[in-house]
């Protein structure tokens, strides 16, 4: 059986657009691509878009719901994103804004393996205790000298010690050295001090590389490792899902350019909804009052999106990151709830000493 | 021996925004991720971007060219995106326009296998004469459905007969099943005519599944695919070109958020430059003056990104289509020149005779 997906796009209309002609186009546009003359009447019933509402908002604004049968995406995420915002990304004034997800198209594609909880029980951090998250970098640094930073901030006592997302396979440390010195430099760190900090590396890549860096990673008793989905494709992050048992932290590069304000993609739902269903434990994204523009609330309707009852889809964790203040550390836990992973790198850089400056992190955030 | 990318944005500030800082902004944030106090000296003289060039436009916008090392890239696609445009496709006013690419990157990535001659070799069409292709569509159809219409069309003398890129793994159509029919009518309809009809069948899917779709469709004796490359992960399309032989026609599928005016990356940059680079034969967009907004000038420059020299990668086939009328094929051709393939369905479905439909348009462009 298949089941209809309800589909939210907020229009905007040219002065000399009509609202209902635009919402039709789209509803063929995403199935049948052809002139509604064109559609066998039994096709046309079935599986193209159904236009289920559509209200007039101020300033030529319109809220447009479309239905597609679940049967369009034939179990297969990259068509999915294709009926939901494939041809139309070429068009304006169409923004993505909400998903009610049949419980059929949330069983095929998943959701995250181990979630908020599960990272909880890899780092060992309580309930009622936010997680900490930095990154190591910069590019250009020995594989030696990142491990050294990943020591001293494992000394301290940090949750997940990731790779810059910049990271790559470059030179001056290569993946394969990377991973087997920060991952010894982590385990030792935690041998002397008791501690329960991980190490994620940054897997992403080209296909078939990616698949030997998730192995990797998991020989070398990585629990989990950082990609980037939109670079590999999101249907690669649901694969590792499946192959590895590895968590996955989502890391939001390239995504950006959905997020207009007229087109697009909204990011609750991109960074929310479909990172979270595609398979990631936790997903990064810019929280407000750093580098990049989200405001408030942007950021908490991402949080929402990776933690509201979703079929029976593990919650996923929420990384807000990108010019994070240590000093703000606290305030932002009370902001968002515990069950959040502060992402900080250039806060703890600054301070000169990794190991002091995640020490007075961990108190500052009740952790000491 | 790495060589210095020249990349160049076009920024727009905010009244209150500062040109300088954005462009030095955008130079920390694609390589170190760091502010620029915690950056060792000899990392940002070799691996942090350089503002080379910072020129004021009218209307608070500036012209700015940023050099990175190619060391960055690591040799990977993945990176390579990642750099371009990673993080700051999370911020505002940054439009990646243009790039000269250092001759290492180009032989590092390579670029189409065959081209737009190659293109010509397999179709038989000489020089001095432009190609037709068609999509079989709609989904919903059955695959005896779809391959009657390949057949038709084939019997017309259409040079290529693409699937729908909507049209996937659906169960009215599976693949397999799909690609046996189709190839085979068009197989026969040539045998009948003595024509050079190509079926290229949409291999656009999941990882391990889009790798039996290629060799099942070089298995079948397929010359070519089609494929959206931002679907599947840009170097999902290299790596198809180094594996299996076949034509790659690329498609835009969720790349037109990208195509804003004062954000994202310019069409020609992303349906030219990027997807030749990453082995596309053949690049579909969306015609001026059909369904979509590009103007005439887009596509003109994607014509133009496609086929000028850049190192020794062969020149690509620009493919414009998406709502193109049958009747104005001739001036397409004269407009864009017959190192043009165009894409043309609606249009010849509404006319009824496939077969028919394809014999005029032959007709109209010369080839009757």
């Amino acid at each position: 059986m298949t089941e209809r997906m309800q589909v939210d796009y907020l229009l905007t209309c040219e002065a000399d657009e009509d609202a209902d002609a635009k919402a039709r186009g789209i509803a063929l546009e995403q199935t049948v691509e052809l002139p509604d003359d064109c559609v066998p009447d039994a096709i046309r019933e079935r599986l193209v878009g159904r236009v289920e509402r559509l209200d007039p908002l101020p300033d030529r604004r319109f809220h447009c719901t479309i239905s597609f049968d679940s049967a369009l995406f034939g179990g297969e995420l990259t068509q999915l994103l294709n009926t939901l915002f494939g041809n139309i990304s070429l068009k304006d004034g169409i923004l993505l804004t909400d998903i009610r997800w049949p419980d059929s198209v949330l069983d095929t594609f998943g959701g995250p393996a181990h979630g908020m909880d599960g990272i909880r029980r890899m780092t060992g951090v309580p309930r009622n205790q936010g997680l900490l998250c930095t990154a190591l970098k910069p590019v250009g640094l020995s594989a030696h000298a990142l491990a050294e930073r990943a020591y001293a901030f494992a000394r301290g006592g940090m949750d997940i010690i990731k790779d810059d997302h910049g990271v790559a396979n470059q030179v001056d440390a290569p993946f394969a050295e990377r991973l087997a010195a920060c991952q010894e430099a982590v385990t030792r760190a935690n041998a002397e001090t008791g501690g329960n900090s991980l190490y994620f590396p940054n897997v992403t890549a080209p296909w078939p590389v990616l698949e030997e860096r998730l192995q990797a990673a998991k020989d070398a008793g990585c629990q989990g490792v950082l990609i980037s989905p939109w670079l590999t494709g999101l249907d690669a992050m649901r694969w590792a899902r499946d192959h590895f048992g590895l968590a996955l932290m989502a890391h939001p590069a390239l995504t950006g350019s959905h997020f207009r304000a007229e087109h697009g993609i909204s990011p609750e739902l991109l960074l929310g909804d479909l990172f979270r269903l595609a398979g990631a434990d936790a997903s990064i994204y810019p929280n407000t009052g750093g580098r990049f523009g989200f405001g408030l609330a942007t950021c908490e309707a991402i949080n929402h999106r990776l933690r509201y009852t979703l079929g029976g889809l593990p919650a996923a964790a929420p990384v807000p990151g990108g010019g994070m203040d240590a000093a703000r550390a606290r305030g932002w836990l009370d902001q968002y709830g515990t069950d959040t992973i502060l992402l900080i790198g250039g806060s703890l850089y600054q301070q000169g000493d990794l190991t002091a400056a995640t020490e007075t992190l961990r108190t500052a955030i009740g952790r000491g």
